[in-house]
């Protein structure tokens, strides 16, 4: 327990770390260590393929079992970001979408200044073998890759993790270098949509643009939705933003239901 | 073979990675695999425990093979840094001794511009469990040590080895950004002793102290030669400095030897 209580060290308890499917409990265990090593202490899993609780999770966490103790386990990535508000995605292979990229190092300088203005920020990672599925990516804001030599690109789940983890760290000792005049105002209007209300956004729009027979043939549907959903997330909607944009698709949808034959 | 050719990439062959008395190969292997994701293919390893080669390090360096089958096996730490000029011990607990210290950052900077000097540079770990020994440290230049959480430091061999070769790739990526003015003028006199000579120097004089009674009493001996080391590894002797050194060494004991009931 000693480690780990947030309240003695203000930094503890940062950014959400995300497991993705992960397959092999050693590798949570592996990356809860990691996590801890750097102050980080909230993990989340979705959908561990051997079950959960997990005791190779325990064994290789070594010692950082009050992370693995208070791990919160997943059916889908939507619900496990539902209260977070930035997200990134980790991921090696390069993505044809268009999303913006920043390396670990430029990723932990924005989550530090975000962290200062209460934002609840997490970072996803992929299965062991595949990484990320272009669903899960089209979920984040942006994406996270660490500069490798590009004739071994190997890192494993927990590597990922810790190098994360640690750009995070070694930015928040920084921080009293940092200049105070980068912090933003934070009003009631500025502040960024949690992932819930931006999922639930989109289900609200492509499930009237199914309605709208728009999201044909069926399959091109889930690059048509990546695609929508990508120009969202790149948007970095504001709860007011997400609320409005509620407001247009109800409209839209309002016009079309009633009388179908008049379109 | 495709991804450690060292002549396809300038930055492959960077600082040698020496563990010392490694206990497990699989902590090998991750070491090497944690290596070629940042460019490192020099490894060697003194007295590993369970002896070499090891299956079970080639399974866990994960198609790192070519940095496992190029390693190189010493029975000592002075061997294994023989030809080495300029040498990190990568440390997390603090030591009762006077050696300079730096953040894995900090000492990624300082080694890629000696790495352009053509100095030859190592950086030492040690074993999973003790770490390095002092005697170890005393045979380097500077301490490196990784910024962790203090209630939770918990990084495993694999990973120390891993944040050193990030840190290192990172900096060498910066490359262009360095300024070119910081770069020294190298001369023949301008030229950092490399490790070999330094330790015959230090055995020599040590073997003159022996003999002049001053290492005394015994069970102080290793800590005072301690003490007189870490003075001439903080002087980063230059190799006409060491030469230099040795003439002292000699000519002092020159005077005594002949006629030892004159002193």
């Amino acid at each position: 327990m000693a480690g780990t209580d947030s309240t003695q060290d203000p930094i503890l308890g940062g950014p959400a770390i995300v497991l993705v499917n992960p397959q092999l409990g050693e590798n949570i265990g592996t990356s809860a260590r990691a996590m801890l090593n750097f102050g980080l202490t909230d993990l989340r899993i979705v959908n561990p393929r051997d079950g959960w609780p997990s005791e190779r999770a325990v064994a290789a966490a070594s010692h950082a079992d009050t992370v693995i103790e208070n791990a919160r386990v997943f059916e889908t990535t939507e619900e496990a970001i539902a209260d977070l508000q930035i997200v990134y995605a980790a991921t090696a292979r390069p993505r044809d979408m268009i999303k913006p990229e920043a390396t670990a190092r430029e990723a932990a300088v924005e989550m530090c200044e975000a962290f200062q203005q209460d934002r609840k920020i997490g970072v996803l990672f992929g299965a062991e073998r595949h990484g990320l599925s272009n669903e899960d990516i089209t979920l984040s804001d942006k994406i996270i890759s660490v500069p490798v030599n590009p004739s071994y690109a190997s890192l494993n789940l927990a590597q990922a993790v810790l190098l994360v983890a640690y750009e995070w760290f070694q930015e928040n000792l920084r921080d009293g270098e940092r200049p105070a005049g980068r912090q933003l105002s934070v009003g009631e209007e500025d502040r960024p949509a949690s992932r819930k209300d931006l999922v639930a956004m989109f289900e609200h729009l492509e499930s009237e643009l199914d309605a709208a027979n728009f999201l044909k043939p069926p399959e091109k549907r889930p690059r048509m939705i990546r695609n929508i959903r990508n120009i969202f997330t790149r948007a970095a909607l504001q709860d007011q933003e997400v609320r409005t944009m509620r407001g247009i698709i109800k409209s839209l949808a309002h016009f079309r239901t009633p009388d179908k034959s008049k379109r």
